[in-house]
C-alpha cells in the first residue's frame, strides 16, 4: 500500500475491503512521505519493518526484486501522487489498485494511460460504487433491455461536509481535497463528480457525447468548486443531468442514479444499497433487493449473505477487491472492474466540465 | 367556470377545492364550447339551466349584469382560451380564478397582463402546489433565515403518462398538452414545469435572473417538448437546477423540491407531502409533520385536521379557494396568492427555456 | 348534524367530507346541548335558525314532521350519546350515519341494534379508514386470494396525543374521551383499538373468534386505558396481534395493517395511505398505488384524482358520505359500508378486552 | 472454529466479521462431524491440515496442549451441539464464542452456565444486532433518561424463508432448523426470538418479568413453532409484545424495535440499520445517522466510516468480534458483549413461551 498511513480515510477503507474476504493480505507498505509517520503506521498495521518504506520509488524497486515480492498495490494516496506512483509499480511489473479519480490533472491521465498500455501489469481505479449489487442488478436490466431504448440519466451525489470552511478549520481530509496543487482540476467535482459519472457511464453502458456545465465554488476563499451542475448527452441520443455538491446540509453521502427508457425506470439510492426500485412501464413498482426474490445473477454474483440482512458500502468496495483478486489470478478480463479507459474518461469530464464553466456554458466534448 | 365540462380533469378538481371548505357556490358556467355537452354538463352538476352559456362571452356579459352575478369565476380550460375567457370578466369587473399556465404565449400573458392592471377585478393563477402546508412551512424556515444564506434550488417534476404516444391513443388530456395550438409554448415545460419554477421561486422568495436549458421531445412525432433540463441562477447569487419530464416511468407526480443554505437544508416530496424533512447543519435532520409538533404557524393556519391524518392534493389546492375567498371578501391582499405577476413570470421562464434550447443552452433572461 | 359545535373536532371533518363530492348539504342541527353554543355553531354554518335545535329529540321530532326534512343525520357527539340520538332518528325513519365507536357500553350497542332492526331507516358506522382505496385494493386481493390462505392478521394504531395528562390540562377532546361516563368502556380501546378491529375483520372478512388482552392506564390518574396489545385468532385459523396506544412518543396517527398468507404479504400505513405494499411470494415487493398501475377496481372506484396526487383521510371518510348517498337513492345494499353488525362486533371487542384482561389475559370470546 | 464447514451459513459471516478487522487469524477448525467435508472445508479455507481437527473434543485437547494453541473458539454449529462444544473448550481454560441461541435446551443451558462459572475462560454469545452502531445509540438514549419513564417496548422479527415446506424440499439450513433434536425447544422462537428478546433487553436495560405466549406452527407437517405472539411484562411496569414469525411473505429479515417512554420515543428497523428515529416528546422526529450529526459516543465507538456510507449486518457481527478482542486482551469487561447470563436469560425466555402457550396462554415468569 501506497499513502493511508495514520490518520488517513480511505487507506482504512482499503484495508477492510481487501481483508474481507481473504483474498489480499498486507505485507509491505510506503505508508507516508513522512518517515516516522511511515513506520509508526506500519508498526501498528503489524507489517515486518523491512517491508516498510519511505518512498514508493524505494517500494516498487525493493519489492520488484523479491521473489516474494507483492503481487499488487494499492495506491490511496492524495490525487496528485498517484501518476508517478502508479507508474514505478505498473513499469515494474506490479499490479496497480488505484483511488479515484485518476489522477489530478487531465494530462497526467493520459501520460499514465501510456504508460499503463505499455506494461505486463494490471491498472485497476476503485470506482466502489460501481461494487454494488444492486447496481450490477441495475446494469443488468439495462443490458437485457428491461428499459427499453434509454432515454434519461439523472446522476447526483451530493455531500455537506464541505458547507462550512473546514479546510480552514483543521480537517485534513477537506485541506487536500480543496487544494489544486493535491486535488487537481476539481473540487467536487473530482472527489465525488468522477463517481457519479462513471456511475451513470457503468450502469448505462454510455460514454458522454457533450456536455455543459455550471461550476462554481460557494463557500468564500475556497480555490476549487464546491459544486457542479451539468447537463449531458450521452450516446445514442440519451440525455441526463449530474448535480455533485459538498455543500448540501442534510446530505449525507447522497449518490442517487436514476434511469429512464421507454419501457422502464429504475433508481438507486446509494445511502439505501440494498433496494432498487424498478418500474415496467404501466405496471407497479418493484423493489427489487439484494439476494431477494427479483435479483438476478449479476447482483448475486457479489452478493455475500441472504436479502434482508444489510451489506454495505465496505462490502461493495471489497467486490471490486475480490474481482480483482479472481482476474489477477485467472488472468482473464474482468468486465466490469474500472481501469485505465475509466479513469481517462473521468479525467476527461473534469477537464471538459471546467472548460464548458469558463465558456459560460458552452457545450463541449471531453 | 368556464371549461370543466365531461371528462375534463383539472374542472373537477377546482369544483372539489371550492366545496371542501364551503365558501364558493357553484352556480353558473359556460362548461363546454360544445353547446350539447355544456348542457349537459350543467344539468350533471345540477346549475340552473338560465345561467348554463354556451360561451364565456356571453357568460361573462349576463353574469355581469345580474345583480346576484357571480363574484368569481374560474377558468380551467385548454392554456389558449385562458386569456381570452380571462379579459372577458375582468374588463366586467368579475375576479378570475385561473388554472395554469396563464396563458398559451408570452404574448398573450403581457396582453392579459395589461387588461388586469386596469381592472377593479383580481386575477389569481391556481399553482395549487403553493397550498401544502409544508410548502408554506418551508417558506416561513428561508423567511426565518433558519437555512441561513440560501445557495442551492433544485426541483423536479417528473411524470410518466406520456412515455408513450398517448395523444394518439386516444387520450384528451394528452392530445391538448401536446397540441401547439392549445398547450402553448411549452409541452411539459408549460404543464408541469411553470409549477416546478413558481414553487421555486416561491419558497424561496427569489426570481430567476438566467438560464441554460436543454428541452427536448423524446416521443417520436410528438410536437412540444416532454422533457427539460435547466441550469438556473436566481438572485442574490442562488443557483439550481430544474427538470422536469413526462416520459420518466414510475414517476406518477413526482414534483420534489430541495433548498440548501450555509446553515441548514430543506427536501419536500409532492408524493409524501405532510412532512418536510429540514437538517440545520451540523444537527439531526427534523421530519416536520403538518400540524405536528414543530409545523409553525404558516403552516398551521392552512391545516384542517390533525397530524398523521393525511390531507393531499385537493386540500392544497382548497386552501387557494378559502384564501381567495377571504382575499375577496376582506378586500386584503393576500401574499401567498400566485396572480398575474407569477404568471407573467411564469410564462416568460417558458419562453426562455425554449430560446436558450434553441440557442443551444445559451444562458438567457427571462 | 347532531353535536359537532364550536370546538369539536370530528364534525368539521363529518361536514367536509359530506361536502367534498356535494352528495349531501347540511340543513339543519343540534350542533351543542349548550342552546346558545348550539345557536352560534348554527349561525356560523350559515343554517337556518329555525332549524337550529337544542337538542335531538326535538330535531328528530320536527325535521320528521317536514315535508322537506332531512333525509340523514349525522351524529358526532361523544359516544355516551350515540344510542340515544341513533334511536330517536331511526324510530323516525330518518337515516342514522354515527361517529365509531357505535356506543359507549355493550349494552347500549345491543339495545341500539334492536332498535335498527326494526327501524325502515338505514344505520351506518363511519370507520372511516374502510374508505380508503388502497384499503379497498387489499380486501379485493384478500377476496381474489392472491393471499393465498391467510395466516396472520397484524394490525396497529399507535398516536401520542394522550402521552401526558392533558385531559387535566384544558383539552377538551381528551377529556371526554378519558372520562368512562361519556366515553365507555374503553379509552384507547374505544377511540382507535375498534378502528383497527373493524380494518382487520374488514380487510380479511374475518371475525374473532377469541382474543387474550392486556389493557392498562399507563397515564397516573387516568381513569380509563390508554394502551392495549392484544392477541387474536380469527375464523379459519387465522391468528394476529392487535396493539392500540394513545402514549407513544412521535406516533401521530399510525395505523398499520400487515396480512400473511400462504402465498403473499400486504403492508399498509395509514399515514402514507396512497400506496399498498404487495409482495407475491418468492417475488419482489410491488409497490401498488392509488389510481396507479397495479391498482383495481375496487379502489379505482373510490378514487377521485389522477396517481401520484395524494388523497387524504378526508377524501376517505368521504368515499363513506358518497357510498351513503348511493345506498339511500339506489335503495341497495352497500357492501363497504359498516353498519350495526360492525358496531355490535366493535363493542364486543371492547368489552371482550376489559374482560380478558380482568381475567390475567385469558381466552374470551367477543 | 467448531461448524462451519460447506454449505454452511453462519460460519461464514463469522469468519468475514472476524477478518473485517484483523483483530482474530483462522488457524484451526473442527469444520465438520463429517471427516472428509471437514478436510475439504479446511483445505478451502487455507487451514494448516495438521490443525483440521475431526471432532472437537480433539480440537480442545490438542490446541489446549500446544503452547500457540487458540486464544478463543467460535462455535457455530446447530443449536444442539453448542453446550457439549463449548464445555469441551472452556473447560481447557479456551474462550468461547457461541453463536446464538446458546443451546437447544433450557437444561442444556443451565447446565453449560455452571461449567462457564468455573472457567477462567470467558463465554461470549453473538447476539450480532447488538453491535449495530444505532442500537448502541438507542441504547445510551435510554440509558441517559432521554426517554423518560419507559412504558412499552415492541420488537417484532419477521421473516419469510419458512412460508412454504422448504425443509422437505433440500434446505440444509431450514432442515435443521425446524428439527427438535438439532434446534432445541424453539423454531421461530429459538432461532430469530431470541435475538429480539435480547436486543429489547439490551437496549433497555430491563429483564422480563412475565409473558403470556401464543406460539403455533402453519406449515402442515412442521415440528416446530414458525410463527409466535407474545405479551410481556417487564421490569418497572414496562410492557411489550414481542413478535416473531418465519412465514410472513415480504419480510425478508425485518426485526423492529421500538421503545416509548414519558418523554419520547424510538423506532429502528434492521433493514435500514443506519438510521434511528428519535422523537423527543412534542418535537420533530429526529432521524439520528451512524457516524452524523447527532450520534454519540457510544455508537461512534462502532463506527468505521463517515455518515451516509452505509455500514451493514457484517459490520455490527465484526464489532462483536473487535470487543471481544479487547476484552480478552484487556482483561477487562466488555459491558456490552452478550455471554452466559443472557444465553440463558434467552433459553429460559423461550421455554416460559412454550410453556405459557401450552398453558393457553397463561402469564409464567421466564
Amino acid at each position: 500500500m501506497v499513502g493511508g498511513g495514520e490518520g488517513a480515510f480511505i487507506g482504512d477503507v482499503h484495508r477492510m475491503a481487501a481483508r474481507l474476504d481473504g483474498r489480499f493480505v498486507l505485507v509491505a507498505g510506503a505508508l507516508s512521505s513522512d518517515p516516522e509517520r511511515a513506520r509508526r503506521s506500519a508498526e501498528a498495521l503489524g507489517l515486518d519493518p523491512s517491508r516498510s518504506y519511505d518512498s514508493f520509488e524505494n517500494m516498487a524497486e525493493a519489492e520488484a526484486a523479491r521473489d516474494d515480492g507483492i503481487e499488487a498495490v494499492s495506491i490511496v494516496t492524495p490525487n496528485h501522487l498517484h501518476a508517478t506512483a502508479a507508474k514505478a509499480f505498473l513499469s515494474r511489473g506490479i499490479h496497480v489498485i488505484c483511488d479515484k479519480p485518476m489522477t489530478a490533472t487531465r494530462e497526467e491521465a493520459e501520460s499514465l494511460a501510456d504508460i499503463a498500455r505499455q506494461s505486463t501489469a494490471r491498472f485497476i481505479l476503485t470506482h466502489n460504487y460501481s461494487g454494488y449489487p444492486m447496481i450490477r442488478q441495475a446494469r443488468e436490466l439495462v443490458t437485457k433491455g428491461d428499459l427499453g431504448t434509454l432515454r434519461l440519466i439523472h446522476v447526483e451525489y451530493l455531500q455537506d461536509w464541505l458547507t462550512d470552511p473546514v479546510e480552514k478549520e483543521g480537517s485534513k481530509q477537506a485541506e487536500w481535497r480543496t487544494d489544486p496543487e493535491r486535488a487537481g482540476a476539481g473540487g467536487a467535482l473530482g472527489d465525488i463528480g468522477t463517481h457519479a459519472h462513471h456511475l451513470a457511464c457503468f450502469v448505462s453502458g454510455l460514454k458522454v457525447e457533450s456536455l455543459s456545465a455550471d461550476v462554481h465554488r460557494f463557500v468564500e476563499g475556497r480555490l476549487l468548486d464546491d459544486n457542479a451542475h451539468i447537463m449531458l448527452r450521452y450516446e445514442e441520443g440519451v440525455r441526463g443531468t449530474l448535480i455533485c455538491s459538498q455543500i448540501a446540509p442534510g446530505q449525507e453521502n447522497g449518490l442517487t442514479l436514476r434511469l429512464f427508457g421507454s419501457k422502464g425506470g429504475l433508481v438507486w439510492h446509494q445511502e439505501k444499497p440494498n433496494e432498487l426500485w424498478f418500474t415496467p412501464h404501466g405496471e407497479a413498482t418493484r423493489r427489487i433487493t439484494r439476494n431477494g426474490a427479483g435479483a438476478g445473477e449479476a447482483a448475486n454474483a457479489v452478493s455475500r449473505i441472504p436479502g434482508g440482512h444489510p451489506e454495505g458500502y465496505l462490502e461493495a468496495f471489497a467486490n471490486l477487491y475480490v474481482e480483482v483478486a479472481e482476474a489477477l489470478r485467472s488472468g482473464q478480463a474482468a468486465t466490469a472492474l474500472p481501469g485505465i479507459q475509466e479513469g481517462l474518461d473521468g479525467m476527461r469530464f473534469v477537464a471538459a466540465c471546467v472548460r464548458s464553466s469558463d465558456a459560460n456554458g458552452e457545450w463541449v466534448t471531453p
